[in-house]
């Protein structure tokens, strides 16, 4: 039986603390919802910020709410040879060790010293879809995109959470590498 | 047995024919060689022109020598978007149907009516190597890359012909999503 899982692709993006949000926002500022995302809960904010790194910076960095424990940059290898910065790809939450790099926003502008990252592909499930795709947390798994650029992500990890939906995240050198887009689907394939 | 290739990882490129050449540098100009590419007697030129699309420029794009017998763009999906030109994956020379767009040189400035491509996935092997690696001219294959993003490409065509050497071409899209770049190795892996 195919077992097809819907793509979500991530651009560029930023999740900030409420520290960081307050010194490029303002006291007491609060995002606002431009988007809900497919996780709950989770939406892409009106605002934006610019990231600057050694070479370069980019502008019309969307914020993912709500605001979280840690600020984190996920960026795509393309974009660190623009800023200059040498993110690794790690899992969400995992910034030990990461880069830095400047975040400009309308009140403010910091620097933080850790914590920009290349997003590693992975598979959101709830319990329930675990248990139907016949995976469990932090499984690896492989996925199958099909077309004129067909690829198999290997080294992809399933996250299973109560408050996850299913949904398979790669970033935009992947999508673009495998020639699809959100919205598109996948095909989980067995070992 | 594993059977290994080396990767190109191809940044974008154009290749000119030579009216074209001598519209954008003028009577007689000659390309002078920066370094010889895999393929024997393929060079990357001193000489590079900027394209220009409805969205946007991109300078900096180095010419591949020698003169070829049509105009041919390569650039990645992520061009695309920055140029705002749709370019489908065409197998090079194969740019019938395909869009055009705007070349400035230091002497001219000419609009392409097409050539502008994603050049497919392929691999070029000399007749030995093909006999070696057990492929034919044309087929499809896949090869695996290793590592944290490891990648089976799947789609990949084999190229055989005399004047041909070793070596595995994807773009910067697929490289980045892979994780590897030039001179790494990927493997050929039988259906």
């Amino acid at each position: 039986m195919s077992k097809r899982i819907p793509v979500g692709v991530s651009n560029r993006h930023i999740h900030l603390s409420v520290q960081h949000l307050i010194a490029l926002f303002g006291e007491g500022f609060q995002l606002t919802q431009l988007k809900p995302l497919s996780q709950p809960g989770q939406f892409a904010a009106n605002e934006t910020v610019t990231i600057k790194g050694p070479k370069s910076e980019i502008c019309n960095i969307r914020i993912l709410g709500p605001v979280r424990g840690n600020t984190q940059v996920e960026i795509s290898k393309t974009d660190t040879y623009v800023l200059g910065v040498h993110a690794p790809v790690r899992m969400s939450g995992d910034i030990v060790g990461t880069p830095g790099l400047t975040i400009i926003g309308p009140k403010g502008e910091i620097m933080i010293d850790q914590g920009v990252i290349i997003a590693k592909r992975h598979v959101h499930f709830s319990p329930e879809e675990a248990l139907e795709y016949g995976v469990v947390d932090k499984q690896k798994v492989k996925i199958k995109s099909l077309g004129e650029r067909s690829l198999i992500f290997d080294e992809v990890i399933a996250r299973v959470h109560p408050t996850y939906a299913l949904d398979c995240h790669i970033d935009t050198d992947e999508a673009n590498a495998a020639g699809i887009t959100s919205g598109d689907q996948v095909e989980l394939i067995a070992d």
